[in-house]
C-alpha cells in the first residue's frame, strides 16, 4: 500500500472535517450484487429538446452539489449517514441517433430494475425526452404506474413536427398505453405557456391538472397528498416527474424554459417532501437543468435539495 | 413566388408547433388603416437617465421575449390568438439633444393616438423620462388623466440639477398642469429610496402613496381595485405607468436600480391584471429595463409578461 | 483654496441633486474626538474561510452600496441625514498569518471601542471567523454578552482539522469562556447543512436554536422579541451576527455557501429592525458575502440595507 | 402610406449616418428572379456536433455583425456598396433526425444553385457537418471540385463510432466519392489535436497538410496562392471551407474546441482575400462558430470581416 | 494624532510592500500652488457616443489600474517614483445637456493649462467626442497645435445627423478653425470602417492616414518619429489623441468598436514611448474604453501602461 | 463483473472515438511500484498570494483540459500515447497554517522522489510560493539545481512585511542557500513590473535577466538553448518554473497579476519544447493560473498544452 505523508494518489485533497459526512460520501458505484436503499442513474440526454440545452451535463452538476449537503436533519433529528445510495453512473447516448438514445434509456432502466439492488431510484436527465423512456421502464417492471408531473407545461406536443422530443413525453407515454391519462397528475400549470389544443388533448386524456392559482389558494402539499391518496387506489407503483421549469425563474434560473410566476423552492422541497414519504412512490426523476445557463449552480443545488427529500425520508 | 422546400428566404427558420400560437406571431406591423385591439410603441429613450442605462435596449428585448409565451390563458380557458396587436415600430431619439427627443416622442405618441387604430396601447421605454411625453399626449388626445404608478421612487426631483431625467417625469408632468396630484397614485414606494423633500412635495400636490408596508397590510390588488374605483369619478382614462424597480432585486434584477424588499413578480403580474380589466384604463408603460445589465432576459420576460396581462383582459 | 468651475480635484463629479442626502454622506472617517452615534469598522479577512473567498473585498463594496439609499424613511417620516456615522475605516491583515490576523482584529475592536466615540458598531467582515475575535472584544469592553445569530450553520466545528476558520467561531468563543451557550441564540439554522456532532454540541452548550419550519411557524419577528427580552434579563449587551447565508440563494446570491429554503431578504430586514430598536443591541456583524461571487452587488447591497435598519432605529 | 414624423413602423429606429453604407444594408431577401454578385445561406445545424454546440445560432449572430462594418476599402480605394448580396435565409433543420437535416442541407443547397442567382456563395454553419452536404451539392452542380479546409482538425473520423458529426465531413465526402483526396487542402492542423489514424488515412487519400509550422515559416498567403494554382488544373471549382477554430483562442475565443498556437485573425483575413479573388473559388463556408461562448461577439465579428474580403475581391 | 495598531481610519488597508512604490502613490490631488511634471484630468463624457457607451467610467478604472504597475524600469534602469503626478479630478459633466457638458470640458481645461502647474497632460476619456474641446482649449492655451491620432476611424462625420458625437472631434475641430487638416495625422486606419466621403474629406483637408497595411510595412515606431519630425516644424505643440479602438479586438476587448485586424498592444505601447519623448508633445488623450464591457479590466490596464510611457521618458 | 449494455457505473458515459487516444486516457493514479516516464503532482496552494487567489483550482481545471488533446503530434509524426504518465494527486494543504503547508508540500516532492517512480515531474501550482518548498525538495534528492524562470515578475520580495508569499520564493532558495543567484535565470521580465530594490537584489545575487526586448531581439528560443548549455556546466538537474503571467493578458487572461506587452503563447510553447529536451532538464512547475478568472479555461488550456510540449520530447 502506498503510504504518503499528505497525499493519496487516487483521491481528491479537499478538506475533510472528521465529523461531517457530505452526501455524495454516501453514494458508491454500483457493483455485482450491491445493495442499497436507493439508485442513481444518470440519463444526459438533451439533443431531443426543441431548442438547444446542455442539460445532458445536469446529472454531472447535480451529483457535484451534494457535496454541498451534510446527511442530519435537524427537524427530524436523523443522520441518514447509513443510508445507502448506488450510482448506477450515466447512460451513454448516441451522438446522433435520437431514437436509438431513448432506447438505450429504456433498455438501461429496465437492467438497472432488474438488478432488483435498492427500494426506490432517482433519474437525472437530461430533458424531459428522458421521462418517456424512463416511466416505460419502470411500468414494464412494476406493472400500472401513476405519475406525477411538476411542469409549467403539459408536455404532449404531437410527434409530427418535430419526432419525440422533450416537447412529448406525455403524449408519447399516453399514445403507447404506458400511461392512462386518468393516472397522471400535472402540479404547477402556468398560464400562457401551452397551447389550447394541448389543454384540451390533456382534459379529454383524463389528466387531472393544478395550476399555479390551485396552488396558491389550497396549498402544494394538501394537492399532492390528497392526489396520492387517491391514485394509490388504482396504480402499482407511482412515478415523480420534476420539470424544474416549474420553479419561478428566480428561485431555477438555470432551466431552459424559465419565466416569471412559477412556485417557490420552499414549495417544491416541501411538495416532494410530502410525495417521497408515500410507499408507493418507487421513483423520481429531475429534468430541465442547463447548467451552462445557470448562476453559480442555484439550479443543480435546488435539484440536489429535492435529491435529498426524496432518499431521506423515514 | 419562390418555393424551396426547406427555407424561405425573407423567413426566420425557428421550430413551429402547428398547434401553437405565440404572442410574437400576433403582432404585425401597423400600416396605414390597419385596426387592432392594442397598440404597441417602442420609446427608446435612456440618456435622460442620471446614471448611464442602456434601457433604449428593452424595447427590444421585451418583444423578443413575447415568443416565450403563447397566447393560451388555461385560467380563463381562452386563446387569444385573434386578438390583433398593432406594432407602431420605435421612435426615433436624437443622439445628442435631449428636449429634441422628448418632444420627438410626444409629438409620435400623439401621431399614433391620431390614428384611432387601437382601444388600448403599450409603451415600452427606455427610462422613466419617457412617461412625461407620453403622458402628455395621451392627456392632449383624451383628456383629464389619471395615473397609477408602479415605482419605488416618487420621481419627482427638481429640474435644476440636471434637466429633464428619468427621476423628474411625474413633476414635470404636475408643474406643467398635464396632471394633477390628485390623479397620480404611487405603488410601492420604499424607504431609503427618497428624499423627504420630494417626499413632501408629494404630499402637498395631493398625490396617493402606498408602500410596501401598505401593500403587504392590505393587499395589491384590493389597493388596486379600490383606487381605480375612485380615480374613474374624475379622470376620463386612466395610465400605468410601471417602473418595473418597483419588484424585488431577486425577481428584476435588470433595472438600474435594483434593491431588496420590493414587491414580487407575482405581485405585479396580479395588479396589473387587475388594473388592465378597468374600463377607463387606455394605457400602459414600462420602463427601466436595463437588458444589458439582466440576467437572461429575467426582467424583460416579466415585462412581456405584464404585456400579456395587460392584453389578455377578457 | 482652489476654484474651478466644474471640477474639484479631491472629490468625484457624480451627479448631485441638491435635496437628496445619501446615506455614504453621512460617513466620515474617524479622527480623535470625533463622536458619532454609530461606528463602523471593516475586518476583511477572509483566508480562513475553509473555501477560498473574497469575502475580505465585502467591507468596501458593502460601504460603495451605502450610495444607493438615501437618509430618509417614509415610513418614520424621518430624515436621519443627522446621525453620524463613524467610519473606522479596514484592520489591516497579515497576508500568511492567520492567527496574527485574529489578534488584530480583537486588538482593534478594543481600540475602538476604548475611544467611546459611538453608541453602536457595525462590523463588516470577512468571513465568520472575524467574529470570534469581534465578540471577544466586546466581551471584553462591555461585560456579560449575549449574541443573536443569523445563520444555516452552527458554526462550532472542532479546531483540529483546520484551525480557527470561519467554521469555527461559536466553538471559539464559548470554548474560550467569552460567550455562555445559554446566551447564544441561533436563527436560521438549516436541514442537511449541519453534522450531527454539531447540533448535539449546541444542544448540550444550551444555545437555543430556530429553525426555517419555526420561523415559517411563528413568524421571524415574534422570535426576536421574545428572545431579546429573555436574552436581555442575563447580559449586559446582546451582538448580532448575521451570516448573510442565512439567507435564500434567490436573495442572497453573493454568499460562498449559498443554498435554497433560506428566509427571504424581507425577513431579514423586519427582524433586524426588530433587534436593533433594542436598548441593549450594540453592536452588529455582517458577514460571508464575496462580492466576486455576487450578481450586481445585490448581497451587498442587501448588506447595506441591512446597516439602515440597525443605524436608523429611532 | 403611412407617414409619422419619427418612426416608420415596420423599420428599426438605429441612428443613420446619411453617408454611410453598412454591409448589412446591402443584403437582400431573395425573391424570384433576383440577380446578385454573392448569395447567402444559413445552415444553424449543430445538433451533429460531438460536443453540445449552439453553433446553430451562428447564421443570426454573423449576420448582425455585418452592421458593424461599412462598405468602403480605403486599401482599394473602392467603395463595394453596389455589390449586391442575396440572402436565402436558414435552412429549417429537423429537431431530432439527422440524416434528414443533412439531407435538407444538400437540397436546399442544390435548390439555392439552380437559380443561378449569384456567381458565388457563402454558407453560413451550424458546425463543421454542414459541409458534407454543402460540398456535394456544390460538386453535383459545379462538376469536380476543389477544397481548401481551413482547421485545426483532419475531420475525418470513423462513422461507425458516433454517424455524421462535426468530426466526419471531409470522410463522408472521400468515401462517398464527391471529393478526391488530392483536391483538398488543409491550412492549421495542429499537433496534438488529431489521432495518429486519421494522419494517416488523410496522407494515404492524397490530401495536402499545411501546418502551423509551415504557415510560420512559408507564410500563409504564399501556401494559399501556389495550392489555388495547383488546384486549378485539376478541378472546376474551388470551395472555401473555414473552421474557425484554425485561429488561436485569443482571436476567436468563441469556438467550441478552442485551442491556443493557431493562426492569428490577421493571418486568417489576408488568406481569405488571397483566395478569394481567385477565378475558380466560388463558395465558402464559415463554420465552428458558437455565439454563447463567445466574448462580445468576438469570433462572429471575425467570421464577419471574413465574409467581406470573399465579397468584395475587385 | 489618532494612533490604532493596525488600522488608519482614513486610509485603505492594503498590503504594502516598503521596497516598492506602486504608480498610483506618486498622485496626489492637486491643489493650488502644486506644480508636478504629468497633469491628469478626467472627462467622464460618454453620452455624446452613437450607440450607447459607458466610457464615461474609464478615468476611474484606468486610474485603478495604475495600482498594477511600479515606478522602476528595468531597460532604462530608472525608478520614476519622483517624477510627480497632480491629479486634478474628473469634470463634472452635465447629465441631459450634451452642448454644455463639452463647453465645461473646454473650460475646464484650460483653467487647468491655466494655472501652469505641469508640464505635459494627460486627458482620460470618456469617448472620443472629448477630443474636440480638449484639443480646442489646447490651441487657445499654446497656439498652433498638431494631433497624431490613434484610431481606426476618421471621426469626420457630418454633424446635421446627431450633433456632436463621437463620431465628429476631428471634423468639428478642422471646420471650427482649431486645427488645420495638414496638422492631423491618422494611424491605424482600418478597411471597411469609414464612408468612402468621409475617407475623401479628410484626404481634401490635407489629413495624412496611415493604415494598418501601412504599419505592417513600415512599422509603428518609424512611421511616428517621422511624422513627429515633419509636424514639428509647423506647430507650436503636438497632442496625442488616442482611440484604443486602434487596437485589436484580442488586444482591447473593452472598447465600444472592437474589431479583428488592429495593431498589438505591444505596438501601441512601443508607439506611446516614441511619440512621448519628443519635446512637442505636450498632451495625450485616451478615449473609448468601456469598463463595463472589458473583460477584467484588460483594457485599462492597457492604457494604464500607455500612460506610464508616456509619463516616464526621461 | 456488472455487465450494462450502455452503461458503466464507475465511468463517465463520454463519447469515445476508438482511434482517438485523448491525453487524460494517459494518466493513471500512483500505485506502489508503479513505473512511468512523468510524474504529475498537484500543489493546490493559493492561501499564500498576497491578493486572493484560487489558483489552488489549477490543479484541477489543468488535469480536466488534458482531455481537450490527443497524444499524437504530426510534426514529429509519433503518437506518445505509450508514455506513461504517473498521476500522484494534490497535496493536503492546511486551511489555516501557510508555513505548515508549505513543509507539507517539501515533504511530498521529496516523497514521491523517493519513490523513484518517474524520469521527469510536472507540479501544479497553485501560486508561486509552491516553487520554494518544491524546488528545495529536487535539490534535496537531487543535488545541485539550476532554475529556468518563466515570470514577469523577480519574486524576491523581503519576508518581513507579509511572511512567504508567492512573491518570495527565489529569494527564500537563495537566502536559505537552496539555490545559487549564478544558477537561476529569469525570462519575461517587466517594466514596472517590479522594485528597483528587488531588481538590484537580483542582479547582485547573479541571476540572469531577460527582459521582453531582450526576447523580441534575440529570439526566446535561442536564449533558453544557450542558457541551458550554459546552466549544464553547473548544476546536477534542471527545473523550469514557470509562472503563466509571463504571457500577454490577450493569452493567459486567467492569471492573477496580467498584464499587456508579455510574449506570446507560441512563445511560450516553443521555448518550452527548446527547454525540455534538454537531458539535465527534470522538472517543471505551472503556477499562478486562477481558473475562476479565465475565460472558458484558456489560460488552463495552455497550461495544459505546455505539459504535452514537457512530457512529449522524444
Ligand atoms: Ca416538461
Ligand atoms: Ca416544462
Ligand atoms: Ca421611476
Ligand atoms: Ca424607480
Ligand atoms: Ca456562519
Ligand atoms: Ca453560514
Ligand atoms: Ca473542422
Ligand atoms: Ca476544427
Ligand atoms: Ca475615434
Ligand atoms: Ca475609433
Ligand atoms: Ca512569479
Ligand atoms: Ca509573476
Amino acid at each position: 500500500m502506498v503510504e504518503f505523508s499528505f497525499l493519496q494518489p487516487d483521491r481528491p485533497a479537499a478538506f475533510k472535517d472528521k465529523f461531517v459526512t457530505k452526501v455524495n460520501e454516501c453514494l458508491t458505484s454500483y457493483s455485482d450484487g450491491a445493495r442499497g436503499e436507493v439508485g442513481v442513474l444518470g440519463l444526459p440526454l438533451s439533443k431531443t429538446s426543441i431548442s438547444l440545452s446542455q442539460s445532458s451535463e445536469a446529472p454531472n452538476s447535480i451529483r457535484a452539489c451534494l457535496s454541498a449537503f451534510t446527511t442530519f436533519s435537524g427537524k427530524k433529528d436523523t443522520d441518514y449517514k447509513n443510508i445507502k445510495v448506488l450510482d448506477f453512473g450515466d447512460v451513454q447516448v448516441h451522438p446522433t441517433d435520437m431514437e436509438e438514445s431513448i432506447e438505450r434509456i429504456r433498455i438501461s432502466v429496465r437492467e438497472m430494475l432488474t438488478r432488483n439492488a435498492c427500494n426506490r431510484y432517482i433519474l437525472l436527465g437530461g430533458d424531459h425526452g428522458i421521462s418517456y423512456p424512463s416511466i416505460r421502464a419502470f411500468g414494464e417492471h412494476y406493472g400500472k404506474i401513476g405519475v406525477i408531473q411538476w411542469d409549467a407545461h403539459h408536455d404532449v406536443r404531437n410527434l409530427e413536427d418535430g419526432g419525440r422530443t422533450n416537447g412529448t413525453p406525455f403524449r408519447s407515454l399516453m399514445e403507447g398505453g404506458h400511461l392512462k391519462g386518468d393516472n397522471l397528475i400535472q402540479i404547477g400549470i402556468r398560464d400562457f405557456a401551452n397551447a389550447k389544443v394541448y389543454h384540451e388533448y390533456t382534459k379529454e386524456k383524463g389528466v387531472t391538472i393544478y395550476t399555479i392559482d390551485d396552488i396558491e389558494c389550497t396549498g402544494i402539499e394538501p394537492i399532492i397528498k390528497k392526489e396520492l391518496d387517491r391514485l394509490s387506489n388504482f396504480v402499482d407503483i407511482i412515478y415523480l416527474s420534476v420539470d424544474m421549469d416549474v420553479v419561478d425563474q428566480a428561485f431555477a434560473p438555470g432551466c431552459p424554459a424559465i419565466g416569471p410566476g412559477g412556485i417557490t423552492s420552499r414549495e417544491l422541497l416541501s411538495s416532494i417532501s410530502a410525495a417521497a414519504s408515500h410507499q408507493k412512490v418507487k421513483a423520481m426523476d429531475l429534468v430541465e437543468i442547463d447548467p451552462s445557463k445557470d448562476f453559480r449552480d442555484m439550479t443543480s443545488r435546488l435539484a440536489a435539495a429535492a435529491m435529498l427529500r426524496f432518499m431521506y425520508t423515514v
